[in-house]
């Protein structure tokens, strides 16, 4: 078998913080236990198949850059299997124990349907195989319904339902082989259930085309005993000018118009988050205080611009504040960390693909080393606590529990004359924050 | 009496498109009728007392401009008779029949809330009887809960439940005055009901709190027989970082997860769409396909500018589509098209105001003129029915019902192979549409 | 030969504004006389060979979608040439009479840059003889320097010099054949002359690799009396995160700094300009106001995207204003309105294209026709005089001749007391202009 | 004297990373040397007297917050000694050595200006006196030219030529009285330098009465010999639409235009440049790059709000490529690191005021711990030098000495074929820069 990563001859080590080897962990370190778990546990990586695997480093503006050896291949299938070959070459050495893919990055598209679920099929038994030898699981799978032209006016919420009939045709399948490969997970991100124009488009139409399809997965589901995690993918534009879920409390506004609330949670990612006016941390703790947080697109975008630059996410305060949301809930359950990031066109050589998630799992691991010593020193809780003590008081009890009707807290109010009022704190609890950013053990 | 606009002598008055006097409405003709109803039944015009009447042109950087002959008094209360004497003037020389207010633009702050709700009283019974002469009703009231500084962290989500008292003791006032008025509606904008930094904010525990407070408030609407229209009002941000009502989807979230949908509409404010990433006419679509669209903040942002310039709406453009999303969903009821739009710090002459309100209606009379065009040629309405034509079809039927499962549509989709597009047409309903707004009758 | 476009029969005319039929122009008469000029010569519109015969449809979510019977041949030269007539069928159906491309559009890239000369040289034969047979003229010709992988760190500010000497090389072809067929300009868009990130970036190095560049371009122009335009067309991102080339201003900056000034006007785009942070007509008024507006390239961005949607210009208000501000500096020289504008990806049908051109070409038939109605009744020229009247008095007069130093003004200060002031008037001149917006004769 | 800080005793000291004590300083270190300098000399931190002491709290939204226990006296010229008191006292326990100020925040406007400049001279007498007490020293002063209604249509870009004397005669007095301090610079920031709507400016007459004011101004400060260097404050926006000191490049251009060059530098404000599109280490660089670096107003936004929210900065890794750049361009001559900053609405108590400083200073000397290391690493230096290795060649060499001509450069391509690229490694530097990031010591 051929080696595709040739520059990366054995596994990447933990080498610790003072290592000058750029292709080894400085703070990730797998079985390193903090907080009750292994890095590993608390982090659950994946690394996804269609940025790394099969991004070619084109843009609106240039052709593909990327070098991949493995991709020489004309036949369609044999350069998926090469993929295939190469992807789990690359996890293995990379250390991370989950993958993540869409149906048409694996296998390629036959004459139609029935041919390409038969290319799907074949690949499928490959990638069972490979799991089998290399330990790697499969966090979730999806289906592409926004690629092909067919998609170009949406899957589900297209003005024509036989797209719609395609797109159930399509995930259908892709639920049946995610089951087949163990998913812990299926993720429905709507790359083109959104609009181009208003003009021409019958928004309240859209979203019931929308709720019938997931509520029709849902019960494919159950008939075929499939027991992963459903996601939502939150996203407010791109491709289209407007996404139906344009972020995590818009889906929440959906999942329980269309009756899903039980069967769906959210897989948020970063620069989704950001594109759509909030802090990735925001969406965390939005989809958090709903009890709807599953999953974890890790990636970064550019503040400054205006779209998904999928960066790998390489800053670890944002790191530390995404660790500290989710270890608060408890931990993934089903879910993890997936790399949804791509290389900069510029970094085309395979082992600018190694340097960038050796990076990003660095920053995840000093952000988890942030968020435990936070979380042992319950600086948060204490603020917190300080900050609303007054609701775990009488008159806050007394509120929440219905006691007090407007009138009696006119009364209240007249009683007892102009609230109290607290410092914010902002600058200090900033000031307290970095003293944590800053000594990194 | 003084007279306080006297560079106005009469009325506002149509005097049709070739008129050249700017104190004169070339296509806001009140009594003409159009689709069946007076164009003033279809606008439902309301000046708002905050910025029209007390805005000083003060910004972050420089003080206030205004020239307000009425503002002379350094006695509060008499600063306030005189205002509301100015304002009366105002709208029946300008022709609107509706207003709105907060509880303290109308009158000033006391010692403490029985002297505030002293003053409120007294004015109201000067509003009772200037709306009596002069026929203008309101259109709905609301509660200051943002400017004074008790309110710094929130109203109703304030940390301490002081706060939250206070509030609720000032909204129980307003929803009275506001009964007493005749008011046909009450908002709830929540002005500062976000956060600044999630750092030292517990976003779970304050959306109950304001669940809380808007059930408190449905429970004393009833207590007290109020027949008026609840309304939500959605920002994203400013002057917090992060407005809980971010949006109308996200409002829609918010009323469903704490059992208020039967209870409240939304109150759109076009600048406010703008400021989340959205059109103007997005947010009036999506309240009104899910039913909750009920008042419109007629206004205008810029969109190269990140911050709510509540600028006066001239774009008819703009208009015309909402105007058409409007009539379309039977127009307004107790709703209407409230100017929650501020003079520029350079339009600092009283003359100005008048100057933007003409303009503004005579925007929307021309956006009128081109919806009930495209009403009457049903263009909107061809275009959706052959583009989604489909989902009258069989197929989309027997989707919409339930009959088919992923199965069935699997085997459709083997059967029937490929479905087929269509163009968006996208650039030809752009040309069309513009047809009708470069020939305005 | 075939024909590509048989939706369209005969060439597109004016029908005026009553007619129903989408494939006619209903305001732009391109014979029709408006201050002294046929529309035709006013706006002097052109084709671009980039986006309308060889746009794909692809964006990065999705492959390509438009149908074009021209794009058959898996030769790329066969390709090219069939394109190529294509093209001319289009414009000269359109009645479009010039036409804009890069040097990779018309020909196909060869093994090496000889070959690559050569299928150029093959091709522009080809373009010389059509536009001899169709009167149609090249606006200007351009180089790409960004879509190949060589490019993807710059052209002229690559890290690499050999870099720099290709894009030397292919700019020096790009302007002999430009010349050859008569180009009345030649265009620079620094497509990747930035940076993705500063942190491996010199700046100043790569400022001073581009005013090179450019001086090298100015020298070869004249060693072959080139007579044409040179134009640079600013950006400030995408693709790149910075690109040098902002907006009007800052390239203001670079030709000032590299001595360029007497010898590149600006090409404006209008979505450029907007992702820049600026009106259309805000660039428009500083290139013009600095005497370096010379050509626009004509089309729309989204506000509330942060990428370039590269739409058809179809807001004929922002037409009126970009045709005031170039009427207003004499009108286009050499330059034109280039239609860098793009079909939506849902448009994928050739008829598609005619609408989209058709729709634009009304649009600023329309602003032109506002234009002229504005410029006939000096509407902004009095209202400035009346504004800035006192600098054309003694005061102003004295102070910008130099004749008052800080002393003496503030002896005049002292001596004359507070400035007056006067109304901005800002809702006054909105509402004045709708009348003209609403009055299209 | 009365102490107006009680909550401090005593000046704040470094007590080291360890410290728990949230008045001290855990890195900045004032007479710690590194690189040869002390970390006073090379950071010349300066506060703000308009944020910091005349800062309210209040917003668009709401009403004054700040508690100042200065600020009690209703007589304008005793609050504003009272107020210098404060400021000193505060300057002297946070221990920074310098200050900056507008002319209107120090000494209250009179009846006219012949009062207000009396009562200016009142309290520079104050300010030396305090000066020369604390050793504290004028960083530089400027002249308040936005607040005033006056000049609510620009100071010197005003449409009526008395404000362009007004403000002559202001920024006079202002430079007069900044010589008498000692002052080592003098800021113009253009506060309303700009326009609310271009339809109703003349762009252009607008920049030549700036450069012109511009002029004036270096010609003064000639006549008295005040030796200190004067700076541009770029802005792109807010108070007005559009400013015309855009951006670092924008103010490069209007120099180079005016005739500039010699006499200004650039003020380069973070959150400026954030607002414009950039980092803030782009406008360093490029500020750097073009030799007109001068002085730096220290602070930070918001990257998801539209406007100026002047945050304390706090993100060390923005303050360590901030100092990167200060330090390679040789540190500061006269200018510093002013904290043009102010603390949030609800951090109204005055000790927020020290935590707010003392985290910025912490965050800065936490930042040039990181930049020393990177300087004695030659970490970009390095990374630059085989990035661009080439340009020190012998092609290089040539093409920026002019020995290549594009046709010599069109042979060389001929001959050498394909350039070599090479990988751009972004992910690599970023992942090399958090090794940096995370071993603060």
């Amino acid at each position: 078998m051929p080696e595709f990563f040739p520059e990366v001859k054995k596994p990447i080590k933990y080498e610790g913080p003072k290592s000058k080897n750029p292709l080894a962990f400085k703070h990730y370190n797998p079985k390193q236990k903090i907080l009750g778990k292994t890095m590993e546990q608390h982090f659950r990586f994946a690394v996804c198949y269609w940025h790394t695997f099969k991004g070619t480093g084109a843009d609106p503006f240039g052709s593909a850059t990327m070098v991949r050896p493995y991709a020489a291949s004309s036949d369609p299938l044999a350069l998926a299997e090469a993929t295939m070959e190469a992807a789990f070459e690359f996890m293995s050495k990379l250390g991370v124990k989950f993958w993540t893919f869409h149906d048409r990055d694996i296998a390629p598209e036959g004459e139609n349907l029935t041919e390409t679920n038969k290319n799907l099929d074949h690949m499928i038994k490959i990638a069972a195989k490979k799991q089998k030898e290399t330990g790697i699981s499969l966090l979730w799978g999806t289906a592409n319904l926004f690629s092909h032209p067919r998609y170009m006016a949406g899957a589900s919420t297209n003005p024509n339902p036989a797209v719609f009939a395609h797109a159930a045709a399509q995930v259908k399948k892709a639920m049946e082989v995610t089951k087949e490969l163990g998913g812990e997970g299926y993720t429905f991100w709507g790359g083109r259930e959104g609009y181009d124009t208003l003009l021409n488009t019958d928004l309240a139409r859209e979203a019931d085309q929308l709720g019938k399809f997931l509520n029709l997965a849902v019960d494919y589901k159950k008939a075929i005993r499939f027991k992963g995690q459903f996601y939502i993918e939150p996203k407010p534009k791109e491709p289209t000018k407007h996404q139906y879920d344009f972020d995590a409390q818009s889906c929440h506004a959906f999942l329980q118009k269309y009756g899903l609330m039980d069967h769906f949670k959210m897989n948020i990612e970063a620069n989704h988050a950001t594109l759509a006016g909030h802090s990735f941390h925001h969406d965390l703790a939005y989809a958090s205080a709903n009890g709807i947080l599953g999953s974890v697109d890790a990636n970064r975008g550019d503040r400054l611009l205006g779209w998904d630059t999928d960066q790998f996410p390489m800053d670890f305060q944002e790191c530390a504040l995404a660790m500290y949301y989710i270890i608060k809930m408890g931990g993934f359950k089903t879910g993890g960390l997936n790399f949804d990031a791509k290389v900069r066109r510029q970094s085309y050589e395979p082992v600018d693909l190694f340097y960038a998630h050796i990076g990003s799992m660095d920053a995840f691991a000093v952000g988890l080393k942030v968020a435990a010593k936070l979380l042992k020193d319950k600086f948060f809780e204490k603020l917190l606590k300080q900050r609303y003590g007054g609701w775990d008081k009488a008159l806050g009890k007394d509120i929440l529990s219905g006691k007090m009707s407007f009138k009696d807290l006119e009364a209240y109010t007249m009683k007892n004359g102009e609230p109290k009022t607290q410092s914010g704190r902002q600058e200090l609890t900033e000031l307290l924050l970095n003293e944590y950013l800053t000594t990194i053990s």
